[in-house]
This record gives C-alpha cells, sequence and structure tokens, in this order.
C-alpha cells in the first residue's frame, strides 16, 4: 500500500480515477479495489454528500488535500480523484464479447466501454499489447463505465479462441466477407464483435476467424471511426437479440 | 490578405487545416479558398510530391517555413498547415441532411462530418451558437472531410425549418416517441437527422418538431456518445435507401 502517490505510470500496479462520477462508479462496483479517494477543498456540489456517505460505508478514506489532486490530476478542474488497484476480471462463457485487437487511443477505449454497457455487453477482451483498460485517461473517457464491465487480456486471439471456443467470432474488416446489413444467419451462439485499432485495423490471419464482417461506407473516407464503428456493430447485433 | 498569419482564434476570417491529409483534401475540394500552404522543412514523406503539384495546379503559394509552423500548430507533429478563408455554403434541397444544435465539442464535430460523408449525406446544418464548422480543431478531427460537404449555420430550427420546408425531421432525445429499430413509415422526403450536444441534448420543445427518436439504450449509462449516437442513426437511415 503507498503511502505517497505519484502522477500515473503505466507500469504502476495501481491507476487513478479522475472526476467526482468516475470515482463515484469505482467505489460502488469495485470497493474491494479501492486504495483510497482524494478530494479538493473546493469540491461542494451535490454529490459531496453521496461521496461521503459511500466512502464511509465501504470503510474508505477520504483525505481532503488540494495538493495531492492537483500533483495527481492532469486537468485543473478534477476535484475528485479515486486511487485504485488495477485487476483483471473472468469473462462469462454465455455471455457475447467484444473483443479489441491492440487498442492505442484511450478516448476511442473508453468510449467503447461505455457504448458495450449501453447496449448491454458487459465482456471485453484486450488483444495483445495496447492501451490498458484501467488507464486513467480510458478510465475518464468510459465515464467510469470500465467499473460496470468485465476486462481480460489475452497474449493473442488464439489464446482467447483456446479460452472461448462456443464464441461465434465476428472480425470488423474493410473487405470484410458480409455486410452488417445483410449478416449471415446467426446461430445460438454467443457473438465477438472483433475490432482492431486506429491505425492498422485487423490484420490479413483475421480473414480465416469466424465471419468476417464490412460496414459498407462510401469511398469518400478510409474508414470509420473506430468507436462509430463499434457503436454500429453493437447496435446491429444487440437490437435483434 | 494577411501577410503575418497568427494562431487561430475564432473571431478570425479564416482558419487552418493542420496536418498534410487534411491540407490535400482542403485543396482538392476547396481550391478556390485556400490563402497559403506552409510545409516545414523536416516535412519529405511520400505525400510531398503531391502537395507540390497540387498547390502548383491550383496557383497555390507553397512556403517552407518552420517558424511559421511551429507557431501556428498546436502539436509538434504537424508538418504542413493550408491557411484558408472561411466560408458558407449553401445546402441542398433535394439531399438529406444532418442538423446540430449548438455543437460545443470539436471532436465530435469533426467525427460526425466524417461518419456523414461515409454514409453519403453531405449537408450539415448548424443550428445556434457553438464551435464552427471551420474551426482548426475540427477540421483535424473530421480529417479534412469537412472539405467535401456543404454546411450552413442558422440561428434557430425554426430559421432552417422555414428555409428547409419539404424535409421530414427526426430530431434524437432520449424521451423520443419512435425507437430507431421501429421507425414510423418513411415518406419520400429527405430526411433531417437534428442532435443536440454534449452536455444538454434536445431541449423540449424539440418534442413538437418531427418524429422524436430514441436509441433505445441501457439505463446503465446516461447516454451514448454522441458522435456514436448520429453514426448509428445515420447507418440505419441510409441502409434502407
Amino acid at each position: 500500500m503507498q503511502t505517497l502517490f505519484k502522477p500515473y505510470k503505466k507500469e504502476f500496479d495501481h491507476s487513478y480515477s479522475f472526476g467526482a462520477f468516475p470515482t463515484i462508479e469505482l467505489i460502488k462496483f469495485r470497493p474491494e479495489k479501492v486504495i483510497k479517494v482524494f478530494a479538493s477543498s473546493a469540491y461542494r456540489d451535490e454529490g459531496r454528500a453521496e461521496l461521503d456517505e459511500l466512502c464511509c460505508k465501504n470503510g474508505i478514506e477520504l483525505e481532503i488535500n488540494d495538493k495531492a489532486v492537483s500533483r495527481l490530476s492532469p486537468k485543473e478542474n478534477c476535484l475528485v480523484i479515486g486511487a485504485f488497484s488495477k485487476y483483471e476480471c473472468e469473462l462469462k462463457e454465455e455471455e457475447p464479447h467484444v473483443a479489441l485487437q491492440s487498442p492505442s487511443n484511450m478516448g476511442n477505449l473508453g468510449t467503447i466501454i461505455r457504448t458495450m454497457l449501453g447496449f448491454g455487453v458487459h465482456d471485453l477482451a484486450v488483444i495483445g499489447c495496447g492501451a490498458h483498460v484501467l488507464d486513467p485517461k480510458a478510465v475518464r473517457a468510459s465515464m467510469g463505465a470500465v467499473f460496470r464491465i468485465r476486462f481480460s487480456h489475452f497474449k493473442t486471439i488464439e489464446e482467447y479462441m483456446k479460452r472461448f471456443n462456443k464464441h461465434e467470432l465476428y472480425p470488423f474488416m474493410l473487405d470484410g466477407k458480409w455486410t452488417l446489413d445483410n449478416l449471415p444467419q446467426r446461430s445460438d451462439k454467443p457473438f465477438t464483435l472483433i475490432f482492431g485499432n486506429e491505425a492498422a485495423g485487423l490484420d490479413e490471419h483475421y480473414k480465416n476467424i469466424g465471419k468476417s464482417i464490412v460496414i459498407k461506407h462510401s469511398g469518400e473516407i478510409d474508414s470509420l471511426n473506430l468507436s462509430v464503428a463499434a457503436g454500429i456493430a453493437l447496435y446491429e447485433f444487440t437490437k435483434a437479440s
């Protein structure tokens, strides 16, 4: 347990939630992971009572410490910070999944997590290296949604497939065999929607995995924004079920 | 015509495209608006020949000026900058539109423009005050897609409706009367998809305008990210047509 907290580095075994809302989500959904909560003396809005009560109920130390808040926070307008231990989850076998290959943009990662939650998908596999799901920027972009989902990291898609061999896999590729608005017959198996990262997409070997899908778009753009594409896919895959 | 260019301010009657790709889009689609192009002496990638040729063909001055590039650019990795006069367009009456009420986030604005282009929608109405479509951050987030669309600013939705009275209006609201996956019978009229901004959404009076739509999501999130919601709506509205 650290006594002095430092600005986030990815090698830390702890991370931070910046802002009152994400920190409240953290305490509500992962209370056992919270190390400590810092608040600025300027934090006096209506959420304050809720934060106080949540910390008290869960035996979490809430420290009013302006110096710690300004030292740890990259933004001046952040008034509450939660410090928590990083963790991994076990994904559920019977549930639909999203898999992200080497995500590199924290904003997209967080937005995708929030969208997953919006469409009732609670399991995220991160394949390869890339952004950590609990990086403070991803936590913030998810608006704390990350604390409500399960996530797990896998070295390769093959490692993931070995562990979850009952899922029907749908890699999203610019040259996918099926189009999203004309999908192949869906089976009863839970689905896994797989997306590549912003720069590279999914490499060729994904064409031999599951049923590759393209979201048709005009030739006027190279590709859709990753979080927009994932949002459209999640909408389409969950609306029928 | 300015001789000394300064870092962007919204009151300027000119703006900037940061990066080689958006600047090439600018020259290709709005050559008459270009005032000047600056490139860093470090810019030597394969796009350089295309940039040289485009400037030459369109009689545009291309100046290698490291000082101007670093003075104007907010990011160190920007090597090419286009300076251009701001402009307005006339929207097409027979075409589908997107309307954004008081957009405040440049990133979302740019992403929505790029998504519009991906789904073949080329006309954007901006209602009320808010981000300018040609703000450098919106230009960058759109990856230059903004130069391929038509856009126009309106003070109120009523002003827009007076001008475009043949459009079928669909305001997207959390308490919309129809759900996106169960739309009312569409008419032959061109559609206008209307979205509020990130913080406030659309106010109540939009419920009396056209046919309000909700994209159903779980109660675990307050709302979808704006550009994700617009992407899903554009996908659904253009896939049937």
